[in-house]
């Protein structure tokens, strides 16, 4: 459906993840991207928090932009893609889709670290990460 | 500090928002600035959320960017603004400061909706609404 | 593994759900058994949440003893039994496991309600709702 | 109102906190607890989790039994009383109260652990620990 690489993660809405609105809370939509971001890491052999590892990916910026609601129990698809890579940061795109109905669209930036005690000062993103994200992206959308 | 007038909420960091990281997880900053937004409403005497009333608030934007890491227990204010007031539509915006910190900047945007049976609908503001956001805004800031 | 039926749900741990000491936060279990539940429900054609349905199933009591600790990313098992079937109650029993290693063990006790405007009164359980439950466990343990 | 010496936090809740029934998901009172539990720490001059300490306090179990319900915007107090001191265990009970309505009790038990890269060994509760919180709980009750 895309010529941009874009990895799928699928999900169900839980019950406390609605309000008493009657849909889903829209700072869940924030982990739903977070949740689809780690799992487009984990189908590339990477973790973003590796154990006892020293790097860390803290977020510069976050925004999205909310079409239609979520609820309870209804599945739905969070699309991946990787809008820019900078030095020292990834800037990845979402979109949330219940079928083919848009729910959100949304951005994150994350900047990669590195972490001392009480510390953290941005590093150059290793190669191998990026390499292994794309070719991820691109064996989802094949 | 601010001509603007803003309305202050007092918080502190609890333990289940920090993730392993050992810092607030970002999606609590968007639930920081809606607990902010409800404290100004409720300092109006108003309530976002009118038992049994028919009027809702869904959001249509939300952005946040990040400058500085809250920790566990740590006191922070979260200064609230209105930022935009159109017919159907409000935009707020808001810092979240640790002392003389800045902790992170954002905005949200909500509308003004009717709910019926499975539907909503933009309605237009009540103009109470405005009036007393702004009356409470204008004698928080005195 | 066991004569008694039981349904078997797998979850990840995701990001948000850990705190700062490196763990997944106690309260999640919580949250990880009833998706569990909930996933009993749907497996037996059920919702525990009918859309515009004035039927509903609050909590009575819930506890949990905590065995190991779950990690980011981890992935782990919630089995479900029906432990006691009353009048109005159900009792859900729940074993978190990673693995063979058990993470937790707890009871989760629930009321069949109606609900009115502002009020609720407990009822009979509709017999539909045992016997589709108790189905639908029979057959995942088959 | 009670011999038992015990300390009294006061909340409000979220709208976040509750779900599409319309009433603080039973998972947060787990949350509530821990808040009261903590911000006793604090009136001890202590703190649950030392920046950079070796020490944790992991739960054992956690109970409770909900009786009312909590809706958005309500005032309610968590009471905490020290319910067992064992050499490696503290037991706390708790009373969350709206106004006079009891809304729910329970109890969490937290181990005493000494932590290592990966592990965690259970050690005995220093005795100042103690001390501190039960001359806060004196003076919370005087």
């Amino acid at each position: 459906m895309s010529s941009v690489p874009e990895f799928r993660y699928r999900r169900r809405v839980q019950f406390a993840e609605t309000d008493l609105a009657g849909i889903v809370h829209f700072s869940m939509m924030f982990r739903y991207m977070e949740e689809a971001e780690h799992a487009l890491w984990r189908a590339a052999g990477l973790t973003i928090a590796e154990p006892g590892g020293d790097i860390g990916w803290p977020r510069l910026a976050a925004e999205c932009q909310f079409r239609n609601r979520l609820h309870f129990e209804e599945e739905f698809d969070v699309l991946v893609r990787l809008a820019d890579v900078k030095t020292r940061t990834l800037e990845y795109e979402f979109t949330i889709l219940r079928g083919e109905t848009v729910i959100a669209v949304g951005t994150v930036t994350s900047v990669c670290v590195r972490k001392g005690p009480g510390t953290m000062k941005a590093i150059e993103i290793p190669a191998e990460v990026v390499e292994k994200l794309e070719a991820a992206l691109e064996k989802s959308s094949g």
